[in-house]
Formats: structure tokens, C-alpha cells, sequence
């Protein structure tokens, strides 16, 4: 007979009354012993895999596909049938928050997301709402309700949100940028406004994390994508409250955060109450771990290594998994995986992790 | 009556046979004991004055400018006449290099540079030459003496070239790009290739910059600003091996290695035998004495702090002297200033130095 603790968060793979055929991307996030390290890619449902690239002209556009629930739950579904990854992420963008609180955004071929309207005041935070994800986000919902019925229990599902700053850079500067000068001017020039949209992003940004969870996210990873361009001391007022804010109010599932360029953050990201930390190909795994003890690191394979050859790719995985060792971590490449890579080299990285990491 | 060591190159302001009048650089450089900290900034023949874009208007493109040794001296000399700052960096590009090898670029308006025909094969390489810079880059080093004379010994001059990785990235990626994926796919894909251009670029490398010095540059610095996109091991491999090459070859005078974002390699770069090492505003300035200890630091204010009111430019300089200290320190910002960064911003921050740091 089972007990209810068996139920409960702590030991629980029976999330939404369901078992998981394959836990192991939870028990690693949770620090549990696992007989090998589970692996997944950041972009893993997306242009490397030519299955998507079909459904995404059937959708006609990356927006149309991301906002049609039937079709963003397929292709959320592919690598997992096509690939064997030991976890689907839902098929969306980080952007899909600031439309929520009332500022649109268009992808442009070639150049990526640009929002024709920018936050530059007070009143055009005012007019700004916080976003109510059961109407302004039902869409990305009820994908995950799709993907959690037809992923029936094989693997968890991975549900996500930019962090505050990195959509604040959106949303200030309008669109990507090497440096992101106009949102970091606004930081300097005006702290108060700067802090006024960081914590209405991040009122917007909770809410929406806790539906995915009730929608059926079985972990949640926050993207800091633009971390990097952010002096420590700048980090540290910026970015890490409002991330900080967001680890405290999620206890439901275990969450990752990825800060992107934080090099110089990571001690007190792993100070924060989140369960994994992930790193960037630029970050030393054995360094790493000094520097986050007690968390589950996930990464960081360079995405070009996917380049090489077979041997190579297995010869750099081995030394990854190596390093990072076999318990509380979570193998992936240190950025989204590259839209030109080639699937069979995604599979080699892949069968390449379960096979060195075996305990 | 002066001995003979006056004029020797370790106690030298008599380089060219001319006393610098303000020679804190060069001593800073050397280890040397300062009664203030010397501050420069990258890119301060730019942009940001209006007397270069009325000159950049004159020559009628980047590259007219960049290739006239008249106008060149011109925007040089501009900063120190307008900014007081303690060193002239002459006004040229790091794309000159490849350019003198036989692979000539273009500059497009609101893009960058752009190379029509990139390097793909052994055969490409071979096709190009070791660039002699006596023929194929004499317009720099006559503007470099047209600067000397007009300097009149006030300040040092700065040379400078890319760092063979940053010059190899342009030359097989044909662009700018903010993960260098082509560039890197050859590093992963066929290393020697890419050792070979490696090594090319670096004996072209060499030649301009022992050139540069013969010329009149006191000081010389290179800029690996793509190294934060390799891994820590890559970035040994492929461009740390070069840049020794360079520090090994260039004993007339002190040489800075700036590698913007490669954070992971301080303790290596320290190790090199260059004068100074160059920081971004990423780098910490504490963390970074003890990582790279017994070398002049140079650097590293986030160039939107600029963009701040005097009040707090202030206070950020206040601080950043503080961390440094004020010998082994030579001021800068972190990277180049941003072109829409207003002058009286400029002036306040090199003030500030000159106030803050005063022993």
C-alpha cells in the first residue's frame, strides 16, 4: 500500500495524479540519486529537426505557431519521439509575457522579434498591465495541456519565462541588440522607472510560472538570456531581486535559472531557492561546482561541438560528463542548440550522455 | 649630466629621441610608480565628437578616412586636444590586417564590415600573403608619424591590431555575429585549417605591429574582442597559443592584451609576457589583482555610465579608482565608448580619474 508521502513534492514523480515513466530530469533538479544523467537541448523543439519546419509552414509563422495550441503541442512533442531526450520544454518564446501585459511584438525574418511600440515613461508603464495568464496566455496553457495528455507520463514537461531584466531589455530597447545601450541607459538614468516595470514584469512573470504549473509543468526554467551585458553591481540591483522574488513564490515544482554571461553571479544565484543552476559554455564545471554548492548544475556543452564529428562529439561529452559528474546534473548544451545542426549529431550528443554517465 | 640609463628602454619617456612631456602611461605600463592613474578611452577618436564626424563627413566613408594618413593624424590628435586624455590611439581598424593579406573589406552603413569573399579552403589560405606592412599598410604608418610630429611628445601614442582569433573570426565568418557559429564550426571542423590561418594572421600580425613601433607607437594593444564566444579549452587552444606569439615577439615596448569576455582566461593572459591586461566591466577589479597579480590592470567602466548625470558618473569612478588603486592601473572603460554618448559625459568621467586618483 502506498503511502501519502509518496504523494508529496519532495519524493513525487505522480505529479497531476500521474506517474512518470521517466523521472530522472526531476530527481536530479531535486538532488536525488539517479542511475544516470537525464539530457535535454535548449531550442530542442525547433529548426533542426525538419518534422518542425513542416508544421511550422503549415502554420505560416513562427507567432501563428507559437499562439495555436494543436500545433505548438506537436512540435513540443517531436524531439522527445524523434530525438530521446528525458524532457519536453514547451514550444514557445519569452516574449509572449510583455503581449500579455499589452505590448505586442513581431518576428521579422533574419532579424528576429522587434516590438514597434517601447516603454520610454511612467504612463507607459501605467498603461501596461499586469498579464492575467488564464485570459492573456490561455493559449500557452492549454498547449501544455495538450502535451501532458499525449506525452501520457513518458517524460516531464519543462515550462519557462524570460527573467524580469531580459524582458525589460525587450521591452525598452524594442529589439535584440549586442549591447542593449538603451536599456542599460535607462537603468542609469532613471532607477525608479527602471525598478516600476522590472516588478510589474515580474508580478506578470509569477503568475504566469504558477499557471504552468496548474497547467501541468512538471519543472520551470527562467531565461536571464541577457545577463551578460550587466556589470556585477548592476546584476545584483537589477536582476537578482526580481529573480529572487520569482525562486520564493514558486514552491510547487523545482525551477531552473539560467543566466546567460553571469559568470560573475553565480555564488549568489546559488544562494537563491531554486532548485538547478544553468551554466554557459564559458563556465568551468568543476569552478562551477565550487561556487554552487548543494544544486543541481545543468549544461554546458558548446553548441558547436555539434559541428564535429562523431568521435568528436563523443570524446567532448565524455570529458563534460566527466567533469561534471554523475550526480545532480542535468546535461545540455550551454545555449540553444543551432538551427543548421544536424539531427543525427544531436542524437549522437545525446545517446553519448546516457551511455558515459551510466552509474 | 644625463647617464646613458636615461635614455635605456626601462627608465625611457626618450622614446624617438623625444621626452614625453606626459608620460603616466607608459610608467604605469612598466610598473612604475605614478602620482596619478593615466586614463584613455577606447574609441575616443570616434563618434562622440562632432570635429571627427565633420572630418568622417570630409573623406566621405570610414575607409576613406581610415586609408588617409593626413585625416587619420587628424581625429587622432582630436581627443587629446578635446578630452585630456593621457594617450593618443591612432585612428585605423583591426580589419586592416586581413585586408593587407589580400582579403579586402567594405563597410555598410549601420551593419559593420563586411567581407565579400571569405576564407573556406587550405587553398584560400594559401592564396593569401603575409602582409608587409612597409607596402600594404604604409598608410597607418604614415598617419602614425604624421601624429608624432604633430603630438610633440604631450602624450604617448597607442598602436594596435586585432588578435589572430578576432581577425580569423571575420575572415572565415565574412561578418560580425554574436555567436561566431561559422567561425567557430571551422575551429571544431578542421583544426588545421584554422591553425594555419591562425599562424598567418599572426606573422602578419607581428610584422605591422614591430612596424607600428619603428614608426613611433609607444604603447601597443591588442584586441581579442570575440574571445568570449569559445569555450575555456577552445579558447587556449586557438587563440591564447597566438597572442604569445605576439608577447614573445614585441620586446621595444609595453603591450596590452584586451580579451573582452574571456573572463575564464585571466590567470593565463596574466602569465603572458605583456605589460598590461585589459578588463571589461563584467571583470571585477579585485577579483582580477589576485587572478593576474604583478601586471598593470587597465579598464573597466561600463560605458553606459555615461549615460548617467555628472553626480553619478562620479561616484562610479570614485569607486572603480578605489577598487583598482592607484598604481598598475591605467583608466578606461570596460570597451569602446558609445557613439551617442554626449562629450561633457566624456569629460567628466576622465576628470573624475584625474581628481580621484591623485596620489
Amino acid at each position: 500500500m502506498l503511502g501519502q508521502d509518496q504523494f508529496s513534492k519532495s519524493s513525487s514523480s505522480y505529479l497531476c495524479g500521474m506517474k512518470l515513466k521517466n523521472d530522472l530530469l526531476l530527481r536530479a533538479a531535486r538532488g536525488e540519486q539517479v542511475e544516470r544523467t537525464p539530457v535535454w537541448m535548449m531550442r530542442q523543439a525547433g529548426r533542426i529537426l525538419a518534422e518542425y519546419r513542416a508544421v511550422r509552414a503549415q502554420a505560416g509563422s513562427f507567432i501563428k505557431l507559437a499562439t495555436n495550441p494543436e500545433l505548438a503541442a506537436e512540435v513540443t512533442l517531436q524531439p522527445v519521439d524523434l530525438l530521446g531526450v528525458d524532457a519536453a520544454i514547451i514550444f514557445s518564446d519569452i516574449l509572449v509575457v510583455p503581449e500579455a501585459m499589452g505590448l505586442p511584438y513581431e518576428m521579422e525574418e533574419n532579424r528576429g522579434p522587434v516590438f514597434p511600440n517601447i516603454v520610454q515613461t511612467h504612463r507607459d508603464i501605467e498603461k501596461l498591465r499586469v498579464a492575467d495568464a488564464q485570459t492573456d496566455l490561455a493559449y500557452v496553457l492549454d498547449a501544455i495541456k495538450i502535451v501532458k495528455r499525449d506525452l501520457n507520463g513518458r517524460v516531464p514537461l519543462i515550462g519557462f519565462a524570460g527573467a524580469p531584466f531580459t524582458i525589460f531589455c525587450y521591452m525598452t530597447e524594442g529589439r535584440g541588440s549586442k549591447t542593449f545601450s538603451v536599456a542599460k541607459k535607462a537603468l542609469y538614468t532613471d532607477p525608479v522607472f527602471s525598478h516600476k516595470l522590472l516588478q510589474k514584469i515580474t508580478d506578470s512573470t509569477i503568475g504566469y510560472l504558477k499557471a504552468q504549473v496548474v497547467a501541468g509543468a512538471d519543472l520551470l526554467q527562467l531565461f536571464d538570456s541577457w545577463a551578460g551585458v550587466l556589470s556585477p553591481q548592476q546584476y545584483r540591483e537589477f536582476s537578482l531581486p526580481y529573480i529572487k522574488q520569482i525562486c520564493d513564490s514558486i514552491s510547487e515544482v523545482p525551477l531552473t535559472v539560467f543566466a546567460k554571461g553571469a559568470f560573475f553571479a553565480r555564488h549568489d544565484i546559488g544562494a537563491l531557492n531554486c532548485a538547478v543552476v544553468g551554466l554557459d559554455w564559458n563556465m568551468d564545471a568543476r569552478e562551477s561546482r565550487v561556487l554552487i554548492p548543494n544544486k543541481t548544475l545543468q549544461g554546458n556543452l558548446d553548441p558547436c561541438v555539434l559541428y564535429a564529428d562523431y568521435a568528436q562529439i563523443r570524446t567532448e561529452v565524455k570529458n563534460m560528463t566527466h567533469a561534471f559528474g554523475t550526480q545532480r546534473y542535468i546535461a545540455n548544451l550551454g545555449h540553444g542548440v543551432y538551427p543548421d545542426t544536424n539531427p543525427d549529431k544531436v542524437r549522437c550528443f545525446i545517446e553519448a550522455v546516457k551511455e558515459f554517465s551510466a552509474v
